[in-house]
């Protein structure tokens, strides 16, 4: 029981120390060793606990993206039509960009070095596809409920509105201070609305 | 005459085997080195056209975005109406796909640098301001015309533009035939025009 508590904690120590590092010096410059060191555990704990530093990398991004899967689907189930679900979700963002803003950089750090090596690279890119077609099928409901021009294409849509959230998180991650990105992000959820909606 | 030619030759030889080398190794992992053996230059040479690497990086993102700066003037002065100017940009886009797709995440890489480094930092994210106020002044254009509702916040609007053009280029650039982006850019074109639309 002490010894899995231990595996637990140390794994945890190494999560929290990698991402503090990746945040500081990026993911390239960042090595195992270097993180051994910060997390204080020995090499032979890491490569316990993840088969690489890419490894490593896979699970940060799924404990970061979880978060964000749980507010989404939350918010998603307690609105009362599709375009009050999208909103909502970005009014919710203000934990998303907190969570986000300095995660999302790395993330595409990794993303543009996974993109060379097949093996990781459908791993890396699974949860954008898998925020597709959350967006997508959200979509095809607005359109089935009305709420949406019957004619809207759901993929490209949904393409649009992740456009438009990883340009936000891009801007809010180098520019903190140039807008109040929470605003901005009301302001084109609206403005997408505006788009979708029924041809009167 | 001829020195002078030589050294342009010399610049523009630096220039190709950098952009060369920084697409398939990234910024970081390229050093001056690599570069001066590839182009088959001295160090002396480098040094003599450029200060460092990201002097070299900024002169070739000004090379990069003239281009696109050029093209957007260009379907801007020929466009009768701001909506007609803005879907014109759209089209023309596939040009700056091609351009970008394989530059952006390289910009991005050098973004997340500079950003610690306040001296290089304000050259840096220039072109993202310049772009941020020519949007913006299109669309109090667009607004003057009666094509916008009056109401619309400029520069929010212009936030919302350039988070749909980065966050095209970055799904088009990590995953090139998940569709036809240029098809996509022109329909989220469409979508925004709409929810930009004087309200009736």
């Amino acid at each position: 029981m002490t010894h899995y508590s231990k595996g637990v904690e140390t794994r945890n120590l190494i999560l929290l120390h990698s991402l503090e590092l990746f945040s500081i010096n990026g993911y390239d410059a960042t090595s195992v060793a270097e993180i051994c060191q910060h997390a204080e555990v020995s090499k032979g704990a890491f490569y316990h606990h993840f088969a690489s530093k890419q490894d490593l990398f896979l699970a940060l991004m799924t404990t970061w993206l979880e978060g964000v899967d749980g507010s989404f689907q939350a918010t998603s189930k307690m609105a009362k039509s599709v375009p009050e679900a999208l909103e909502s979700m970005a009014q919710s963002t203000g934990g998303v960009f907190d969570a986000l803003e300095g995660g999302f950089p790395i993330l595409l750090e990794f993303w543009r070095q996974a993109s060379r090596q097949p093996d990781i690279w459908e791993r890396a890119v699974s949860p954008y596809r898998r925020y597709l077609d959350f967006f997508a099928s959200i979509i095809k409901s607005g359109r089935e409920e009305g709420a949406f021009d019957e004619a809207l294409d759901d993929r490209h849509t949904a393409r649009i509105l992740m456009a438009v959230a990883m340009g936000l998180l891009l801007q809010a991650s180098f520019d903190p201070d140039g807008a109040d990105w929470q605003e901005v992000t009301q302001f084109g959820t609206r403005m997408l609305l505006r788009g979708m909606r029924s041809k009167q």
